[in-house]
């Protein structure tokens, strides 16, 4: 009925999980003395199912998308400025760009719901389910079809790169107002208040924030939602480019691939993929706290421990960039280090 | 009459605050939503006294040396581990090699005081004091004169980096027993009870713990230090490999040069290097906050606030080698992203 359930995600395999640890722990350090990257190493071992694992081809992915919510003011910037930096991003001006190229990442912008008709560009995917979603203290955000075809086109989008030779996904975001939509899904999907749910997004003070809770309170009570469906709740309060950004770590984890996660609005879109198929989690790394309140408890909910937690709040996958030295890091120590035996150093029990 | 007395080390100059604090809010970002690594790109800026920064030839110093105080019994791995891997390093197997590689950094190896004689290799500074350190359980560790010569050959290293190109510094190290030394600086230096200062080190289990705790406890008693002259204290309780990091961190700042602070055993190198000129915190950055218990107290004596807590124990300068990544990325976001303007995107007071 739902194209989610087209999705079959394979729980990571862990049949490894003994050699790899034992693999870890031969390499010349003390026991467990590489603290969380010897879990990441883990968990990526599983991911592709080696002892040998290799990043190749790392993709950010930059989902934009226009939200009608804007219209009632939750946020201190103009709708403009998600054009504006689409066009940053392509220009290269931009955060992600910055922090991508310093790692290696490509990125790629997608189109999947501004509210500007972009000229063709290289760099540009075009995947426009429309002209930004409606407002949802009016109306449902978007109609379940939309819904269905921005998860649809965000997993073929993800296929495609993988098909093109990348295994490791980021996932980030351009969208005023985003922070609105994620907060609204957050509470729904996790029956939590506006209050534990909704930040300041790009700045807003005190005034705007209160009143940022009252239109997501407003908005609730007028959908009513009981969070059972994921599909519906994503097409009633989401957005675009979130409901693209779950299609697209739906389709990257269906390949085994490994999703990076970047903040609030990333994980948002995690959450609701997560509803439509939990194994999804098992390819997640999660990069970092988010500065957006919100964030932590979000992470919290999906048992999540984010490997940065640098007050960043700035979205468009810089958090996942910067995490991504991390990862890489994770992979070269267990491929590249020496073990006791090849080094010729000696172990603790020989004491 | 003390060598210290002749570094000479400036505060950070901060004419150019309001100008950097200008140049990061005209970035393509709301105000302050690149969190940390703003205040990390001001600080780089005010160090190097420009808007416009840049890393040169970063190098890891990794000062290895041997402690007497282990032939007490204070870790679980015999002292040879420290020729090893000294021996280790210089094949480029060790963790260091493999994140420095991967960060661009050179290793510099410097034998302090090993207790072992290396054949030359040219990766290898022969700085060696001594056989390794007096166990300073039952005598200092090491005379005056032999502090004040390896506070003196630190600096000297670090200049020549410097004067070759590097304008970065990262501090690690190598040292079976070095953490009771370490963990013995911080007592005195900082009037803490060993309990607080002492951690499992390599991987002591319960019982080793508290033996290494009342080992520290009775080298203090026998002692008698008040603190007050870091360099007796250092002479003391310390290492070669500790001593000639403080002085290598002293001479590197003395130059301007930004250094790069690894875990446990380098803060407190630190420590002391901060007790004889002060004015080296304000070339610090904090890589991150060490699994070792004693760390993070150290960091908050120091007001330092690390960047990454990943559980790190290893030492050798790994934590600092994978923040490295993180202070480009602030240089990088400083030089390279768009501003408001030269991009087009609106600002948040245009709404």
């Amino acid at each position: 009925m739902y194209p989610m359930h087209t999705f079959t995600i394979a729980a990571a395999d862990d049949s490894l999980a003994l050699a790899l640890q034992s693999k870890i722990n031969n390499k010349t350090k003390p026991l467990g003395a590489l603290g969380r990257l010897e879990a990441l190493a883990l968990k990526i071992g599983l991911i592709q199912n080696t002892l040998s694992p290799r990043l190749t081809q790392p993709v950010m992915m930059v989902f934009a998308g226009d939200h009608g919510i804007v219209e009632s003011g939750v946020s201190p910037y103009p709708q403009a400025v998600t054009q504006q930096m689409v066009l940053n991003f392509l220009a290269g001006g931009a955060g992600i760009n910055v922090f991508a190229k310093q790692n290696n990442m490509a990125v790629r912008v997608i189109d999947a719901g501004v509210n500007h008709v972009f000229a063709p560009h290289p760099d540009l995917v075009d995947a426009k389910i429309g002209m930004g979603t409606r407002n949802f203290l009016v109306a449902p955000a978007m109609t379940l079809a939309q819904c269905e075809q921005a998860l649809a086109q965000g997993a073929e989008l993800a296929r495609a790169e993988i098909a093109a030779g990348s295994n490791v996904l980021g996932f980030g975001e351009m969208g005023i107002g985003n922070t609105s939509a994620a907060a609204a899904l957050m509470c729904v999907l996790c029956h939590l208040p506006p209050q534990d749910c909704v930040g300041r997004g790009t700045g807003l003070d005190d005034d705007g924030l209160s009143r940022k809770v009252t239109i997501i309170e407003q908005a609730l009570r007028q959908h009513r939602l009981d969070g059972k469906d994921p599909l519906q709740v994503l097409a009633t309060v989401g957005g675009f480019e979130i409901a693209m950004m779950a299609g697209a770590m739906l389709g990257a984890a269906e390949r085994r691939a490994i999703l990076l996660i970047d903040g609030f609005i990333a994980t948002a879109a995690l959450l609701v993929a997560s509803r439509m198929a939990p194994a999804v989690l098992d390819y997640c790394i999660f990069a970092h706290c988010s500065g957006e309140a919100g964030h932590a408890l979000l992470l919290q909910e999906l048992g999540a421990k984010p490997l940065l937690d640098l007050g960043l709040r700035l979205g468009e996958g810089t958090g996942a960039a910067l995490a991504y030295a991390l990862v890489q890091a994770a992979v070269n120590f267990l491929n590249d280090m020496a073990s006791f035996e090849s080094a010729n150093v000696s172990r603790q029990d020989s004491v």
